[in-house]
C-alpha cells in the first residue's frame, strides 16, 4: 500500500452537478499518532445529502471545503490501530470520506463504531442498518406517528431510506404506498418489499394525473407522508392528506440541482390542519440505540429487505453519486474499494 | 319585537367577496319549544374563517349552506327560556349568527355558555376572553412552545389573534415582534400592547426589503411565528427563522379572495428543521377552560390589552366583513346590535 485514492470536491456546481466538480488525488498514506486508527474502506456510502454539501449558500450544514477530501459515511476494517479499543481487524462504520483508507481520532466519541457482521453484512451499516435506515425510522416513527389501519405513503421508495420507511409502516399495520421512477423500481417495491401499492411517478407528467393516481393508490387518503423529493410530488400528495395528517420531510432532491420549486398549495397546511417537520437524523442521536436495534434484528431476520447498487473503484464515485441525484440508482447506493 | 333582521348568504363569491353576496331578510321572531332559549344577541363576532365557509369548495368545515343565516359567534342576553339552566337576563355567549334573536337548543353541550361580565366587558368573550384569545393561546403555547429569551413574531399584529399572541409571549419573557398594516396599528402594537417592534408590512413592496426589515427587528432570528397572512410575508418570515424554529398557521388571509399563493422556498422547512402546523381552535376544546382561565384573568386585571372596531346595527355587518378582510378594521371587528 502506497498511496490513498481520494477524490475531491474542487468546485461548485452552478445549477447540475458535473463530474469536473471532483478530482481524483493520489495521496501519501497517513502514518498514525497515538490514539488514532487506520481503516481500510470496503465500502463508500452515496447519499442525496452531499449534493447540498457542494454548495456554498446557508443550509443546515458547513459546506464541504474545496480542496478536501468529499465527506461520507464508510465501512472497512481496522488495519492499524494505536487506539486500546480498536484491534487490526475489526469492522468499523465511520465517516472517512471518499477515499480509500482514513485515519481516525478513535478517541473521539461517535467517530468510529465496531460493528459485528456475524448476521448482517457488512454493507448493510451504511443502509438498513445505519443513517438511512435509523433516517427512516426517526421520520416515520417520531414525526408521522403511524397508527394501525392508517396510510402512509413515502417517495423514492425504492431508495436506501424510502424502502425501510414502508416495510416498518407495514411492519406496524398500515398500509404502505411508494412512488418511484419506473415499472421495475415499483414491481421491486410491492413484490419484494411488500408495500400495498407503488405509483410510477413517470407515468404522471401533470399534478392532476399524479394527484388522480394517488386516489386510486390510497382511497382512504393519506395520514403519514414521507418525503424525500419535493416539488409536484409534494404537492400531489398533499391534495390527498387526511385532516390531521403529518409529513416527515427528510429530503427535496427535485429541487437540488437548480432553483427551489415552491409548494403550490400551502392552504392545505391549514385546511387540513397538517404537520409538516424538517429533520436531520444526526441531529437526534439519542433515538440511534432503540432505532438500530429494531433495524438490526430485522435485518438479520430477513424481515427487512434491501437492495444494493454497487459501483467499483473509488475512481467510480462522482459518476455514481450523479447517478443517484438522478435516480439512475437501485436502493442504496455504494462504491465498493476492495 | 316583531322582527328578527338576519343577513343570509345568498352567493358564492367569485373572487373577492361582496356585498351582493348577502341578502337582509326580515323574519318572523321565533317561538319556543321545551328545552329552548331566545337570546337577544348584543353583539355579533366578525372573524376571517367566514370568508372560507363562503366557498363551496371543501374547507376544514362544511360551507356555509346559501339562504342560511350566516355562521357567527354572538354575545347577548337570554330574554326567554323554556330551559332550567337560563333565566331571562343571564348573559351569554354563544354561536347565533349574523342575526338579532337566536333560539338555542339549549340542552346541547356547549352551545350556550353563561358568562360573568362583573370584571369582564360582554364583548371580550368574542375577543380576548372567547375564540381569538384560545386561538392565540393555543398556536402559542401549544405548537410555538416559546421559552424565555427566544424571539416570536406575529402577523396581523393588531388583530383580535395578533394582539393576544405578542402579549402573551412577552409574559413568557419572549421578544415580541409583530407585523402590521400601517404606522397607527405599528404604533398601537408597540406602544399600548407593548411589543418590542412591529414592521408596517406596507412600507415594503418586495420580499427583499421586508426580510431585511425582519433582520433588523429580530437580530437573533426567529424561533416562534403564529402566522395569520401567508403569502410574501410568510415567505419572509421563514427566511430568518431559526434552526428548529415552530410556525403556528392560524390563517392565510392574504390568499382568502382569489388564487392561493405558493410558499416560495419549502426547502427551508428542510434546512432549517422547522416545524409547521396548522390548527383550528374549536378542534381543541379540551384547552378551552386552561386558556380561558389565564386569559380571563389577565383582562380582568388590566394585563391584556385589546381595542375593538364597532359597526353600528346588522345592515351593517357586510361592509364590515369585507373591511376586515382588507384590514380596514383595527382590533376585534364587531357589530353591535342594541
Amino acid at each position: 500500500m502506497t498511496t490513498n485514492k481520494q477524490i475531491h470536491l474542487v468546485s461548485r456546481p452552478q445549477g447540475e452537478a458535473t463530474v469536473a466538480n471532483f478530482k481524483l488525488v493520489e495521496a501519501p498514506m497517513p502514518s498514525l499518532n497515538d490514539g488514532q486508527v487506520l481503516v481500510r474502506h470496503h465500502f463508500l456510502s452515496l447519499d442525496p445529502y452531499m449534493r447540498g454539501r457542494m454548495n456554498e449558500s446557508k443550509s443546515y450544514a458547513q459546506p464541504q471545503p474545496l480542496g478536501e477530501v468529499m465527506i461520507g459515511g464508510t465501512v472497512g476494517e481496522v488495519v492499524e490501530s494505536r487506539h486500546e479499543g480498536f484491534r487490526p481487524g475489526d469492522k468499523v462504520v465511520g465517516m472517512g470520506g471518499w477515499q480509500e483508507y482514513s485515519v481516525v481520532d478513535a478517541a473521539h466519541q461517535g467517530m468510529l463504531r465496531k460493528v459485528d457482521t456475524t448476521h448482517i453484512p457488512l454493507s448493510a451499516y451504511l443502509g438498513a442498518v445505519g443513517m438511512p435506515g435509523v433516517t427512516a425510522w426517526y421520520g416515520l416513527v417520531k414525526i408521522c406517528e403511524p397508527k394501525a389501519g392508517e396510510t402512509v405513503v413515502v417517495s423514492a421508495a425504492s431508495g436506501a431510506v424510502g424502502g425501510v420507511v414502508g416495510q416498518l409502516a407495514k411492519a406496524r399495520g398500515c398500509r404502505a404506498v411508494g412512488i418511484a421512477g419506473g415499472p421495475d423500481k415499483c414491481r421491486y417495491v410491492v413484490e419484494e418489499l411488500g408495500f400495498d401499492a407503488c405509483l410510477d411517478y413517470k407515468l404522471h407528467s401533470d399534478l392532476k394525473s399524479l394527484s388522480t393516481a394517488l386516489w386510486d393508490a390510497c382511497p382512504s387518503g393519506i395520514d403519514g407522508y414521507f418525503e424525500n423529493v419535493g416539488g409536484m410530488i409534494l404537492d400531489a400528495v398533499m391534495l390527498r392528506m387526511n385532516a390531521f395528517g403529518r409529513i416527515a420531510l427528510c429530503g427535496m432532491i427535485s429541487g437540488y440541482d437548480g432553483q427551489p420549486i415552491p409548494m403550490q398549495f400551502p392552504q392545505l397546511l391549514l385546511q387540513s390542519r397538517l404537520k409538516l417537520q424538517g429533520f436531520i437524523v444526526s441531529e437526534h442521536m439519542q433515538v440511534w440505540p432503540e432505532a438500530l436495534k429494531e433495524l438490526g434484528t430485522l435485518v438479520a431476520t430477513g424481515k427487512l429487505k434491501y437492495r444494493e447498487t454497487v459501483a467499483r473503484g473509488i475512481e467510480a464515485a462522482p459518476e455514481a453519486f450523479l447517478g443517484l441525484l438522478k435516480g439512475r440508482n437501485f436502493g442504496k447506493q455504494l462504491v465498493k474499494l476492495i
